[in-house]
């Protein structure tokens, strides 16, 4: 049903594209928004059917895919909003001074679409960061045509969602060539769509094999591409002792629902807890498997990421000086796959030395799932030597008191240097869609540090600024006009304002 | 004199610049601001001195060379202002929402260095673009540490400089390691530096091979680091009919003055000029040989630079279809070089009809120099052609009337479509340091368009945002506290403002 598309069929999608790109690139904010808004309205409009057929292929609750449903409603309509303010142009404008010597021409600087972009959906998010997800609702407000490379563990959800895509262009009198959805189950496919010279900048959201390859093949390129890959995260937690002594009870409880949530199965899972050898943290790993132990095991996206998640389990557990202290004890859980119906995952946890873990750079692989390892630290600068040791993060967590934190200055600068997202006595997981989301960090996190995937601020990994040099009003783009007819933010001489000039 | 750095040498420096880091990303906005006016202050201190000696090191005039260093200083105060606004740092807060179910947490953004910066300066620019240039500028506004590859075509003027901002950091009582200087003639030099595990980001300014090969070294680390090279632009300048008809006199006045500028040693030199045949043409280019025929020759930088010229623009002139209508009719400068003492550079006009140009890519690289080729088309529709076959410019010119505009829209877009700056009715020459100015392009004149290299926009290339999740006001950086202490410009639950909280 779902045939992978021929090297001809994706010509003829990314020429449509291209096309349409040039139409779109001069469609009003206002325009980009109600689209958008469209969008939201028309996934709204699939109702139950949706989040059925997504059950199907996901193995996702349906309480769960309602609240993603809702959250890509949200970040439509929420990106439209902040699309339509204009802010996000970073609208700067330089005056004339034609007494200077030599004059000063006049300079005024907003953003442009890139063009044409290529969004590769996540397996664990079939709607909010798939088809209609965070990176097509960015590039739209950009003023991008998106090809989305149909996710192969939820197509026919993602189909739909395309249809509703396209329903939504048509209905605000846009090209066809705004949005293609491709096919294809062969790595050929998404390599020809990065590779085409029409595709000007690259989202995706999933492991880190496939952003990697994805960044290769966008730098690659005659003329390279931006690709922004969000990959992998084990998402530290550190323990820190104050805090741990008087919170072990509540610690414990926040974080077995935060490692099992979703079958463990978020970007922003806690995959490493570091605390300091001793009883506090003895105490603490016995009340965090209590807790544990009471949920009960549930079944994984589908038997890819099972199968993963077994064989990367399996494998970490085998480490030197890696024991299980909570899980199934044999070194799969298949006992749990017989059991359960083909992919269920029993939550596990892990415990190894500061000196194991620091010495093995595979125990900071992402073990996709329900899997966290606790680091026994001898003290806290045995932590601080981990911190040091750790790759890029997109999030970070200090579980301290405030004396936790004044105390270890160097050590708290150097966890924030490694991280998108810095959370004071929280979980990782549960990433909110606002403005001041940052869902990014230093490699391997995401291939570019600079950008986000989570929040409007990510529009501007599609955009570019131009300047226009000595234009005259009557020939400016709307945005860049003595009057401000948008009534947007500028900073005009280097004052922001929203006055006409 | 200026030996070659080993690797120890190397490693040293970079370890030195990383310990600095630790420091200098904790120095306020404030004092970052006083260390860049310091540097700007040393620099002016350097007297004639410093013009002597970039005189005898890169035969640029002292006139030349004195708007230069003023450049770079006002370069340095400009960006240290916007660096102290705090403008830049892109503030967002979303306030805590306990009542909403899940509950909201609080979540403040900003941005943050990305650490270590290796900057590459330009041969053409011995202090805008080079030690104390805009690249280290930038770096320092953002909290980063700088290592300046020092370009060895004014190495001595380059360890002057260096030895200022040395003093700079020294009074302002910042790490040593917030600034080195490192020499290497070979280019394993500059790709340990890009290598080291401790660089975080690359500046650079020069040749395309020079860019393209540290952008693959940055791209093809263990983990990536964004490379910012500035790289070659031909800038293109299209004559539409109506204007040319109406002003070729004075058109051509403009452009042999731009064209020569500076021996045509800029990035922005208008290398490439496109015209519809016919009688107005014929008559601009007879009146372009003229006027530049009565600006005498001059010497080019360094004889590297001069021996490259001949080799281009030789190599150009060969090509099929194209002629020669200005300059030396010996497919060489050479009877110049010695007659003007070593490296004069005689200005050079070629031709080509649009057939031919278009037919072969090595007439769009760039000749480094004062070099332009004037592109002959049948009509608007080979002009079209023109600009869509083109690759990616730091700038892009039309010499248009608002009917020439008005009639040719899709050109005029495409046109757009290529640039970073677009100029109307104007020279692409002189890039006027201000937050409006767009100097970067689509490839191959920058590696990333989304970026500029002048003006302090500029910034942003060397920060990435964080975000701190539920952090109590007295732990947070000054930056975001409630009491917004700085007063500077922050986006609060969707709103731009100044206010506390």
């Amino acid at each position: 049903m779902f045939k992978d598309f021929t090297t001809e069929a994706i010509n003829a999608v990314m020429e449509s594209s291209w096309q349409a790109f040039k139409i779109y690139k001069k469609v009003s904010l206002a325009q980009r928004a109600d689209f958008m808004r469209r969008i939201a309205t028309e996934i709204g409009n699939l109702g139950d059917g949706l989040i059925e057929l997504a059950m199907k292929e996901t193995n996702l609750t349906a309480a769960r895919l309602q609240i993603e449903r809702d959250r890509t409603i949200q970040q439509l309509n929420s990106y439209a909003a902040f699309c339509e303010s204009g802010q996000w142009l970073d609208v700067r404008i330089d005056m004339a001074d034609v007494n200077r010597v030599p004059p000063k021409p006049d300079l005024r600087k907003m953003l442009v679409p890139l063009g044409p972009v290529v969004v590769f959906g996540a397996a664990n998010f079939p709607f909010a960061y798939s088809t209609a997800g965070g990176d097509t609702a960015c590039a739209f407000a950009a003023g991008c045509p998106v090809i989305v490379k149909a996710h192969p563990g939820h197509i026919a959800t993602s189909e739909l969602v395309a249809k509703a895509i396209r329903r939504a262009a048509e209905s605000c009198g846009l090209p066809t060539g705004i949005f293609a959805h491709v096919y294809g189950a062969s790595s050929s496919v998404g390599e020809a769509l990065v590779k085409h010279p029409h595709s000007k900048a690259v989202g995706f959201t999933g492991s880190f094999a496939g952003g990697k390859q994805l960044f290769d093949w966008g730098n690659q390129r005659g003329e390279p591409i931006p690709v922004f890959a969000e990959m992998s995260s084990v998402n530290p937690v550190f323990l820190l002792p104050e805090k741990l002594s008087s919170s072990a009870q509540e610690i414990a409880k926040m974080y077995a629902a935060s490692i099992t949530l979703s079958v463990g199965q978020f970007c922003t899972n806690p995959g490493i807890i570091i605390g300091i050898d001793g009883d506090d943290l003895e105490k603490f790993v016995q009340l965090l498997s209590e807790e544990i132990h009471s949920i009960a095991p549930a079944a994984m996206l589908n038997s890819g990421i099972y199968k993963n998640y077994s064989e990367k389990r399996k494998l970490a557990l085998s480490q030197h000086g890696v024991k299980i202290v909570m899980g199934d004890n044999q070194n799969s859980p298949a006992g749990l796959e017989s059991a359960g119906g083909g992919m269920m995952a029993g939550p596990t946890l892990a415990v190894s030395s500061a000196k194991d873990f620091m010495g093995n750079p595979l125990l900071q692989q992402e073990v996709f799932g329900p899997y966290s390892i606790i680091v026994r630290c001898a003290d806290m600068n045995e932590m601080y030597a981990v911190a040091q040791n750790l790759q890029g993060q997109l999030t970070a967590t200090l579980m301290a008191t405030e004396n936790d934190i004044l105390y270890n200055e160097v050590f708290v600068d150097t966890v924030q240097q490694i991280c998108g997202r810095f959370i004071l006595n929280g979980v990782p997981t549960g990433v909110e869609v606002c403005l001041a989301m940052q869902h990014g960090g230093p490699y391997p996190a995401t291939t570019d540090s600079r950008f986000t995937s989570v929040g409007a601020d990510g529009i501007r990994r599609f955009a570019r600024p131009v300047t226009f040099q000595n234009w005259p009003d009557a020939l400016l783009p709307l945005e860049l006009k003595h009057a401000n007819p948008l009534r947007i933010w500028r900073t005009v001489n280097g004052e922001l304002q929203k006055k006409e000039l």
